[in-house]
Formats: structure tokens, C-alpha cells, sequence
């Protein structure tokens, strides 16, 4: 299998090193990058993480065979709005976004006859960001998501399963609504508790945070992702998100009650079954 | 500087590592373990960590002259009274315990003539438990928090000090009182929600824990965490664990808020604060 012309839509950290992931197994001839910043797209094209550049979408995406969006997610329709209008019959578009649901069929409303869109969100990158780190082997031995649809075209699929299973990744087909209610909880929700973790630090005392361990450190790393990426997410994928964190303020205000009543022994409970569950995973 | 006979009462990760650094930099001659477990004390001696070991607590600190305890801090008072009666003159006892505050003041008020108290928290040991990861380096480079008051002696102190710095660690003096609102913070609230993030994936569904990436893995790897020191450490910092939940509480809310308003910009705005203050204390 081979693409003649990929164009990469957000030339960031995932981007980039899908694009470098494509170069390494040779599944493409040439790649295009797209994005709002000239002095990024200059220097990936230095790092040959593309071959030319364009700032106008349109363009970027003309004659393209394979299209990836790995612009923060609110972006998707607006940039599908400006090139749907000038895509190649043939053409796969795909993503690698963290939400899915809705968004997934309003992406597949906008394809033209004869273009195709399919669904992705590879567990990679955490909360780095840039095309610094980027590199092909991200994706060795993570999970990626792939969301089809009853609309969604076997043949293209097929192709884009073939593409990640070729870098290394582990696929695993989930219904894009079921993929929203699962992310929503093992990712959305970390996310914006470590954001609000480190703003109760800079509300009590920001001086605090010299005194922090490894356990800070580890439970808040994911707060230094980016603010644009998880913004879009939690924005559009809101109603999981929002009935996970009353589920998560059920669980911590259970654990205050045991703790303002002095209840040793229901505190321990609970501190026993989140460690079973989180023992089962592994330690890394 | 020297120490005849050091008694650990709680041979675990760092009660043990304690053990192998006063060893490493010939800071004793003698090492008795005790606890509740013969089959850990058995170990610990097979292992060399320790020299001898009694499981009653007074009769392995009988001719002691540094005594570290390094049990889950709920069992310090109650092990003090067992021992208080038969302590030798001039002995120091310290601890390695995530609480002080009041607690200092009662270990303090139970010492007899001529016997010191001096509190101890080294910042080491993160989810591990166990005396097979255990070892003389972890305290390096690690900030240990030293609590004196306006009775503890200067003396001891002193001793107390040249320990941890041979030791490799970063000592730093704190009030008790301040040092739990700070840890309250830091670490105990991280600590309670970790727990409380991995029960909410419970309450959904626990087969979502297998989609979980380095972002879930890295912030709730404390919840592996032993849930009897952890049950201990909450109810003795109550007050100010209690307070932190309730600033932590506002930040999630407002987060909610802007999620359900589908306020973009107030959102990045949080999120942006967080980064800042994150990724001032480095990316470890």
C-alpha cells in the first residue's frame, strides 16, 4: 500500500511524527505540512520532517491522497469547510484527535462524493509538545483508537488500519460515541483535575510548590500540556466529561466525610480498592 | 559522630533504607529492627539491613541511643507509651512520618528527662512500600524537612542534622504547623484524589483502565500507594487536608463551569496559569 501526496493539517509533536512514522516504511512519496506558524513549518521542512509547506489550507490539501488533522480539535470543521470544495476523489482523511463522538459524524457530513473519513486517536505524546521530540517510534506499542462508522468506507479503513498497524501501534476499533465516555475518564478527567491541582497550589501559596516530591510531580506533569489542545477537548466532549467529574466529586467528598468523621477504617477501604484497580494496570 | 545502637520500630522502604545509610557512612555499630511482622524482621536481618531484631518495641529500643520510627504515623504515640518508661538518658528519638503539626508536640510531651524528640520527613519513597527496593541513595538529593520547636535541643538537632546531610539529602528546617499546610497541599491532596480518580474509573466501568496512557498512568501512580499510611496521614492532617479539598473543590467547579458555558477562553485562560506555575518546578 501507497500514498502518492500526504499533507500533514498541524504540524506538532503527533504531526510530525506520523509524518516521520510514513517517511520511515516508505508509505508515501511526498509530504505536505499545513499550519499557522511559517517559522514552525520552515524548520520542519530543515528537520525533512516534510518536503514543502503551505499556509493555506486549500492548497496544502490539493491533489493529496491521505489528509491527517492533528490540529487542536475544535479546528477540524472549520479547516474541513475550507477544503472540501477541492479534494481528490479518492482522498483519505483521518485524524488523530482525542475526541471523537459527534465530531466524527460531522466530519463524515462534510466529505464530498468519493472521500473518506476515518476516525483515529493514537495514545501517544503525553504532555509534550512540539516537533522537537517528534519521531517515528511514538507509536511502537501504544493502543490507537480507530472510530468507524456504519458510513464508513471498509476499503479506506482497511488502508488506515494497515498504516498504524505498519508503525507499530496497537488498534483497537471502538464506537466513536463509546470512545468519548471511555477518554472522557481516563484522560479528560486527569487532565483537568492536574490543572486544578496545581491552581489550588498558586491559590493557597505558589511558594509550596519548592517543597513538592515525586508523587507532585508525577500526578501533575499532565498539567503542563497544552492549554489550546485540552481546551477544544473538554469543550467538545463536555457531557462525558461533566457527568465524570460529578462521579469523581462523589468519590473525593466520600473520602472528606471519612476523613472529617475520623473513619480509619472506611478511608483505609477505599484507599485498598483504588489500589487494587490501579495495581492491575501496572506500575508504569 | 557516632551512634552505638540504632533501633528502626517499622522496618519498611525507608525505615529499611535508613538502616542501609547509617551503615554506608559507619554512622553506628548496631542496628535492631522491630515490628509487626517477624517474617519481614526475618528478612531484613537474612538481607543485612538489620543486626537483630525483637518484635516488642521496648525491648528493641532498651540501650538505644538514636531510635527512628518509621511506622505509619497513627502507631507513634501509642508505640512512645510502651517505650517511654525504659528509654537511656541521652537517647534521641526521630521520625520519618508525612505528618508533624501537633503530633511534634506530643511526642515532645511524652519524652522523659534527658531524651529528645526530633521530627523528621525525608521527601523520598514515592508509592513504593517494602524493604526490596530499599537503599542508602534514595535520600540523595532529596530534601529531607527537619521540624524543630522552641523545646527541642539544640544539641540533638544537631546530630539530627549531620545524619541526614551525610546521608546525601537537602535538609530544611520548617515549623511544624507550616509543614503540614504545605503537605497538605503538595502532597496529601494529590495523594486523596489519585485514590479518588481511580474509584471514579471503578464506578464507571473498570475495563476503561485498559485504554489508559501515560497521562492516567503518571497521575494516579500514587494510588498504589500503602493505604494504611496514607489512611493515617489523612486523619492527622485532617484540618488542613479538609481546607485544601475545599480550595481544590472551587478550582474544579469553576473548570466545570466554563466546560458547561462553553467558555473557550476562561478555560485556556485556567489551564494556561497551571501550565506556568507547572512547568516552573521542571518537568520531573
Amino acid at each position: 500500500m501507497h500514498f502518492n501526496k500526504l499533507t500533514i493539517v498541524g504540524v506538532g509533536l503527533i504531526g510530525a511524527s506520523f509524518a516521520l512514522a510514513m517517511r520511515k516504511y516508505k508509505l508515501c512519496d511526498f509530504i505536505t505540512g499545513n499550519g499557522r506558524s511559517i517559522e514552525n513549518l520552515k524548520k520542519a521542512k530543515e528537520m525533512r520532517i516534510i518536503d514543502s509547506f503551505e499556509l493555506d489550507p486549500q492548497k496544502a490539501c490539493d491533489g493529496s491522497d491521505l489528509i491527517l488533522f492533528a490540529t487542536p480539535v475544535g479546528s477540524f470543521l472549520e479547516i474541513v469547510r475550507k477544503i472540501q470544495g477541492s479534494l481528490k476523489k479518492g482522498c483519505i482523511l483521518t485524524d488523530v484527535g482525542s475526541v471523537k463522538g459527534r465530531l466524527v459524524n460531522e466530519m463524515e457530513a462534510l466529505m464530498p462524493e468519493g472521500v473518506y473519513f476515518i476516525g483515529g486517536h493514537p495514545i501517544a505524546g503525553s504532555n509534550r509538545s512540539g516537533i522537537e521530540t517528534a519521531r517515528a517510534e511514538i507509536f511502537i506499542e501504544a493502543k490507537c483508537i480507530i472510530t468507524p462508522t456504519e458510513r464508513t468506507s471498509k476499503d479506506a479503513l482497511d488502508k488506515i488500519i494497515y498504516i498504524w498497524k505498519t508503525f507499530g501501534s496497537i488498534v483497537e476499533l471502538i464506537d466513536p460515541e463509546e470512545h468519548d465516555r471511555i477518554y472522557a475518564a481516563v484522560s479528560h478527567l486527569p487532565h483537568l483535575i492536574a490543572y486544578a491541582i496545581v491552581n489550588t497550589i498558586g491559590d493557597l501559596d505558589s511558594s509550596y510548590l519548592r517543597f513538592a516530591g515525586q508523587g507532585f510531580m508525577g500526578t501533575t506533569r499532565i498539567a503542563s500540556s497544552s492549554p489550546e489542545l485540552w481546551r477544544d477537548i473538554c469543550i467538545l466532549n463536555k457531557d462525558n466529561l461533566l457527568s465524570t467529574i460529578d462521579i469523581f466529586r462523589s468519590n473525593l467528598d466520600r473520602l472528606g466525610k471519612y476523613i472529617k468523621d475520623l473513619d480509619s477504617r472506611s478511608l483505609e477501604k477505599e484507599f485498598n480498592k483504588a489500589r487494587r484497580l490501579r495495581e492491575g494496570i501496572g506500575q508504569n
